[in-house]
Parts: C-alpha cells; sequence; structure tokens
C-alpha cells in the first residue's frame, strides 16, 4: 500500500501478491488485519485477481490484487453454488488444511520441523483475516451479502492446501446434477480440474502446479454438498495466480509458464 | 462376532474392539459394513465403551463394544452441546483428520510413505462406516434421532486425530458460558483436558497418551459453535480405552497403566 | 533378460532399466540377485547406461543397461578420485541414504508411512545387491579390481539419494586442488553441477530433477576426501538418465526433456 | 562456565548438558567452538557423563559434563572396538544422520518445516565441534591418541540419531565374535541392547527412550566392521543421560525415571 500509487502514477502496472488491497473497506482491513490502512483511495480501484471469476477486468486493470490462498480455494470451491444460489447463503462452513510454507519465511520456533511434524494444529479459529475476503467476492456472486465459517489447520507438509466446504442444498438435485453445474460453470478454464470419479480427492496431483482440483459430492442423507478443494498453495494459492494474472493484464496466452503438471501425480 | 459368543458363555468378559457391536441393527450394520452380521442377537446387549457417557454400564457390562477412534473424537467434541440441546441438531457438521495408522496393517500400497508424506486426501466423503456410530450415540444424548454429515482426511502423520466440529447455536451464548458448560459436563474426568485458552489447539500433546483434549469456540459472527478435539487414534481412540474399560469392567483403577503423557508437549 | 533378445533380433535398441544387465559375470549376478541369469549371453553387450563415463559407446549402444540409483551417486562422486588415483583404492567406504520411493510399489507393510516417518533404518548391511556394480564401474576407472564398503540407509522421505563418500588421500592436495580436479573432470556435463561453496550440501535442489549435485571436501586432520552426491533415486537416478541415454542413443539432444529445475531450490 | 563455579562453592553439584566442560583443553575449545573458554580452570575436574565408560567417576563427581549427543552415539559404537584394539585406530569413520531437535529452538529458517521436509543435508562436514570430544573419549580408550573423520547429516525427523561407524578390522575375527566381544563389554548395562539378528537396524525402538541400540556387523569382503548405533538425541543423547547421571551422582537406582519403552516399537 505504501508503493502502488507511486508506480500507478508512471503509468507502471501493480500486482500486488499481499492483503493490502483485496477488501473494499479501511474498516474493515482494520478490523481484520490490525492496522490502518494508508493508502485506502485505491482500495476501490483494485480488480480481484481471481480469473475465473473476474477475467474481462483483469485484463484490463493497473492496479491487481492478488488473491490470499485460503479465498483462492474457498471461492473456486463454492462460486457454482452460490452463483447458482443452490445453498442457504450462511450455510457455508470452509475448512481448510494448509502446508507450512503458508505461514512464511520469519524464523519462529512454531514452524520448525520438530514442532509441526507428527503434529497437526487448529488456529486462528473463527478469526483468520481471510474470511472477509472470502466472504466479500462470495456475497458478489450471491448478489447480496452472506457469511461463511472459516477455520484453518495447519498440517504437517511443506506446500499445499485442501479445503473443504460444506453447504445446506436448497433444491432437490442429485450429484451428477451438481457435477454438471460444476463443469458449465468452469468450462474452458485452463487450470480448474473436476476430479470426483471416486470418493477421494487428494492435494498430490496440484502440489507444484497451478492447477485447482475440485471434488463435488452429495451427502444425500443431510442434504449437504461438500466440495473439495486442492491447489498448491504457492502457485494458484500465490505467485502462480500472479503470473496468470500477469499474462492477462499483458495480452500474453494466460498459460505461459504455467503448464507444469503437479509433482505427486 | 464369531467368537464373543463363546467367550460369553463361558462367562468370559469380552472387549471387543472392531466394529461388531458398535451398532445395534443388523440392518444398519449391513449397509454400512457391507457384509451380514453373524450375531445379531448379541447386538443390543453390548455395551457402548465410552466411559465419559458410559461408565455404570461399563462398570457391570460383559460384552463391551470398544468405539472407533472417529466416533471417539467426534462424540467427545459434541455430546455437551447435543445433551443441553444448544445446537440446531441436524446442523453438525464433523471434519476430521487422521494420521495413516487408522488404516491398518494390511500392505497397501496407497499407506506407503512416498504415497501419503507431502499429501493430504480427503476419502469415504459422505461414506464413512463410523457416521451411524456417531449418530446412534449423539441422539442418544439428544433423546431423538439426529444425523450429522461427517467427513474423514488422511494427513502424513503416523498416529493422532484431529476432529473440527461445526454447530448451529439456539441459544444465546458466549464463548465463556459454552466453556463452563463443557468444563461441568467433563468435571472429573481423567482424561478430558479442556484447552482453549489461546484461539490455537493441536494433537502434538495427546500423541502417545489416553487424553482427549477439547477447544470450545464461538464464531459469533455467524453463531456458530467450533469445537476442537484431539486424541491419539491408536490410544484414547483404540486400545488404550480398551485398557480404560477393562478397568472399569474388572473395578480396577481407572487411570491404571494410562497416565503416560503425551509425546509432544 | 527375457525380452531382450527379442527385440534386439528386430533390431529395436532396448534400454534396461533393470539390474539385469549392469554386471558382466553370471555367477557375480547369481550371488548377489539370488538367481539364476537367463540371458547371459547377453551381458558382455550391454552398455552401461552412465553418461559422465561411456557417452561414445551410449551413443553406439543397442542395448543399454540403465544404472542403479545408488551405483549412480557413488560412482558420480568417486570417478574423479579413482581416474587419478588420488585415494587408496581399498579405502572407499559409501555410506548412501535413500528416500522410500526406492523399495518399489509391491505393497509391504514395511514402507507405510507409520512404520518409516520419524524413522530411518539401516538395512542390506555390507549386503547390498548395488555392491558389485559399483565396484565394477569404478574398478575400470582405476584400471584394477577394488573393493568398497557400501551402506544404504532409509530416511523418511519420498525421492532422493545423499551418498557420502570417504577415501585416504594418496597425495598431497588441498580442497581448492580437489575441487578443480572435479571442475576438470566433469567440464561441460549439463547434469552435474560442483556446488561446496559452503560447508553443507542438500538434496532439496536435485528433487525432481535431473541433475547430480556434488560436493567435495577435505578432512585434512586425517587426510580423507569426503564427497557428498546428491539426485533424485527416480530421475538421475532411474528414467530421468535412461530418457538421458535415449538421447544420445538416438542422436537427440541429450538434455531434451530433462532440464526442469528441482522442486525445493 | 559463568555458572559452575558458583554452585560448586556452595558444595552444590553441578550437571552441565552444554558443550563447555566436555573437552580438557581450553585452545582446542577455542579451536572448534569459536570461543575462549571463561573457566579453563575446571576443564580438567569434570567428569565426563557416559555411564557405560566412567560409572565409577560418575558417582563421586562434583562437576559432570553431560556428553554431546553424537559423542554418545559414536563413542558407544567404538568403544569396545578401540578398548580391544580390533581396528587401526586412525582408521574410524563416523556418519551420523540426526533429527532436527538437535538444531536446538533459536528460531531459524533453515529448520522450519518447508526447508527440511523432504529433505536431508550433509552440513559441517570435516568441521563439527563435537569431533575433538569424540577423539578424546576414544583416545583415553585406545591408551594413545587417534583421530577420527565424522559427518553429520541432518534428516526430516523431529527426534532419533543414527551413527554408521566404519573401521578396518587387524584382527581375524568373524562376526559373532565380534557380537560377542560387544555382549561381554555392555554386559548388565541397562541401556545398551544389542540387536543385531536381522541385517537392518532402525531408530523406532529407541525413539522416546534412555536407551542406545548397537547392532554390529561384518563386511569380510573388505574388512571393515559397520557398527550401527541409534539413540534418541534428546534423551540418551541429553536430557535423559543427564538424569541417569544425576541418579548415579546422588546414590539413586540408575534407571530411576528412565525405563519408558521407545514409542515405535
Amino acid at each position: 500500500m505504501d508503493l502502488a500509487q507511486k508506480y500507478l502514477a508512471k503509468n507502471i502496472k501493480v500486482i500486488d501478491i499481499s492483503g493490502d488491497f483485496r477488501l473494499k473497506s479501511a474498516e474493515e482491513f482494520k478490523a481484520w488485519y490490525k492496522m490502518e490502512h494508508r493508502s485506502p483511495g485505491l482500495m476501490s480501484e483494485a480488480v480481484y485477481g481471481l480469473p475465473e471469476l473476474y477475467r474481462p477486468k483483469i485484463q484490463k486493470a493497473k492496479l491487481l490484487s492478488n488473491p490470499g490462498c485460503f479465498p483462492t480455494s474457498a471461492i473456486l470451491a463454492a462460486a457454482p453454488l452460490v452463483k447458482h444460489q443452490l445453498v442457504a447463503p450462511d450455510s457455508l462452513v470452509i475448512d481448510s488444511k494448509t502446508g507450512v510454507s503458508g505461514a512464511g519465511r520469519n524464523p519462529n520456533i512454531l514452524f520448525h520441523l520438530p514442532e509441526c511434524v507428527g503434529n497437526s494444529t487448529a488456529y486462528k479459529i473463527a478469526g483468520h483475516q481471510h474470511t472477509p475476503e472470502i466472504e466479500l467476492y462470495l456475497s458478489e456472486q450471491n448478489g447480496s451479502p452472506l457469511k461463511v465459517t472459516f477455520t484453518t489447520h495447519l498440517i504437517p507438509i511443506s506446500r499445499g492446501m485442501l479445503t473443504t466446504l460444506y453447504g445446506e442444498l436448497k433444491r432437490n438435485l442429485n450429484r451428477e446434477q451438481l457435477r454438471q453445474i460444476y463443469r458449465d460453470f468452469y468450462k474452458g478454464e485452463p487450470f480448474i480440474r473436476l476430479k470426483d470419479e471416486d470418493n477421494r480427492l487428494g492435494l498430490g496431483p496440484v502440489v507444484g502446479s497451478n492447477y485447482c482440483d475440485l471434488g463435488v459430492f452429495l451427502d444425500d442423507r443431510t442434504n449437504r454438498v461438500i466440495v473439495i478443494s486442492v491447489i498448491d498453495n504457492l502457485v494458484k494459492g500465490a505467485s502462480g495466480q500472479a503470473v496468470q494474472n500477469m499474462n492477462l493484464m499483458f495480452g500474453l496466452e494466460e498459460t505461459l509458464g504455467l503448464t507444469t503438471p503437479g509433482w505427486l501425480i
């Protein structure tokens, strides 16, 4: 937020990978990030860089805000349900599991291997700063404000994020119909893969890649839809998506430099 | 189910660590375990070995059914909420993460280290055979039948299980009141530890031990209660609980042999 | 060994990734692999596919024997020392650490994550079947037969192999002179990287790649040279090297398809 | 080294778990630890706390220097060979693999899980400060000075240390004779377990315990003895051994508080 204006003034496009321009309200920013926003005037100008939802805007963006890793995985999982109003809007429960690289590189004993390996920890319960980002863009899909319950868990891997999303189905749909809705919604998307032939879905095939794999499941006993979403938090959840956005902003082929397959296929 | 009757006929007490006597209906058993029950007459006699809920019955039990690991973690997390009818009964979403030892010791390439390490997989989505066991005993607490959504995830650790439980709060309670309800419910329980000073809770302190740590949290923006429950799936989730039950059935001190602290304290 | 002759008869080039044609003597094969060789006549025809030592022969090979992962890491570490007769030939001690993928994909409880994670095991001590392969090709470099002590250890990673080689220096050389000898020996090699600026060397930068990183160190207190060699056992130690050999055998660019950087750079 | 004298002056026994009093020469200390010793006068008074070699002295010690983790594993592996002069004294090569907890708790990005997991690193090659400690006490066993080559490797586990020791056998002994020498040497030792029925040895059974498992092997092709030694670096390699020493110094039962079995039996 300290640098964007300087570059924009020189007509240099900005892709911001921090959380500074993901929200639209300086008050909300302060409430969740625990600091004053120092460039509130730019908040409304920033385009949210989730290509699957905002591609035309991204292509014209001067200031792009690259999404957080958790919101990427959660919004991609929920968007078709919310857009088509298939679920009760306030019924969404989002349970995310993330690798330790998400914690960044500031030295911290909490992220030393002996603290993390053989362990798993729920953290920032009901208080993660990515919550309002998820709500803001899902509310746009929904057409009116919604709130979600969002919980994050650390698991002992380096890279990767698995999000399990739950929602109460409002309409009478079977699993195949739900899957078709997702296929249609993400038709032609180069980095979305629908993978729900089995009733299991792992993050192995996306680690090291820019892909997001989605599996759509139905618990017909409770009428809840369950969507599993997996990404590499450092690629589709960060730098890979930034490159995808750069490609779009500069008229390059969207997939340029991003077609590496995952490591653990 | 093939052996229990033989031992009971000789007046030998039976502690069954399999899933054979956890349900009460042979039809439900067949539906979830995909096989015929070969000793249906004993199903109603078996006492469910969760000491925190059924201690008096366990003390007199001749046929004891030791709970599954997932139901142990889920029922202990939910019981106070359900017993006091604090949550909408059908609102419970249970998201469990388990170590690979839960998969047993039959050689299977799926559980080789290269398939699991650096990975996490959601599996048996909306179909895990522990679902009806969770529902049966929570319904008893509730006083009328309830259904839950239950999803299981493999994480790359050997031992340990972290369950995140979500429920819609029906009454106007703050977090401290919720915590007090849990303290009262589990007062004097030797293996339940309420640990929710911070907004993080990990499974490190229970691995290798018979303890179940519980953290009670409130998402007051969505009025959902979130309970984190951690156990060692091989101890409180299996053999440790079996020993606890044996101690009760034979009039020994309940904690005998079970006070080892966790490894990762 | 059952298929090679059939393809060769049809003038189809064979790249064998098994251990069948790595040795030259059917007796030695039987002694180490515990089975009869069923195609002994082809053993002497096979070219050993270590491009850094045998490139001209590989380019003309019809039957190529792709090296084992341990021999690749050990021979590349030792070859300059042995070729220049800098070390006492029978002084070589080779201590290798390998990821679990080296054990293959036959389901085996020994390789389940709970058996391996948090653990490390020395195995096949003084008896690994890759020992004679290491000796055979180092003896060729040496000009006369030598024997090595070779020990293997399992470490809880999926992919990667770190070999520590020790030898008694016969000549008076400092570390910089040793490093220069390695630089000269591997000059122009596309997949050998000398990395010994620091006194540490890890396998992170080679995992997922066809590179072999080498570090040359000197314990001048004991006059021993220590060479650290790291490869990905599945790439330079197996399929990547097979592709490199294929490129050479078919007149393609040697690095074709093999320039992916490591994952953990 | 700043505190010991103060406590000794008050007749309070001191068990020092740091490296300050493990060496006997202030010059050597400075050379390896890169700092001046501030209490050189006490260096010769300190008793080295390896009970298997120095039990009588430990029982009378006022200032006890608790051994380093690497020296514990290396000296216990080598002592019988050196004491009986079975190996060429300068032929010892010691290759150690350690878990990350050995690096301590000062926050350091090098020990974050994403840097360590899926990785292994050789470090402080030919320069680890535990080298002179190993040499000092093995020289005592040998009766004259010897030097060793000692190399350390980080492996992605929390706790545990596996040391592979190589030495050139000077006498004509078979493996069974070597094993008998170890059995005799460690007869009655409560924390030494000889485990060499198979040709594999892992650290699983010692993690979490004060035991040191030893396996003695013979590479009769090269006439080298190979000894595998495994300990938990935080127990027999640190605090457990300190408790063992305390028990001896205060006339308590030596095994008091130390008989917990390993976790991964």
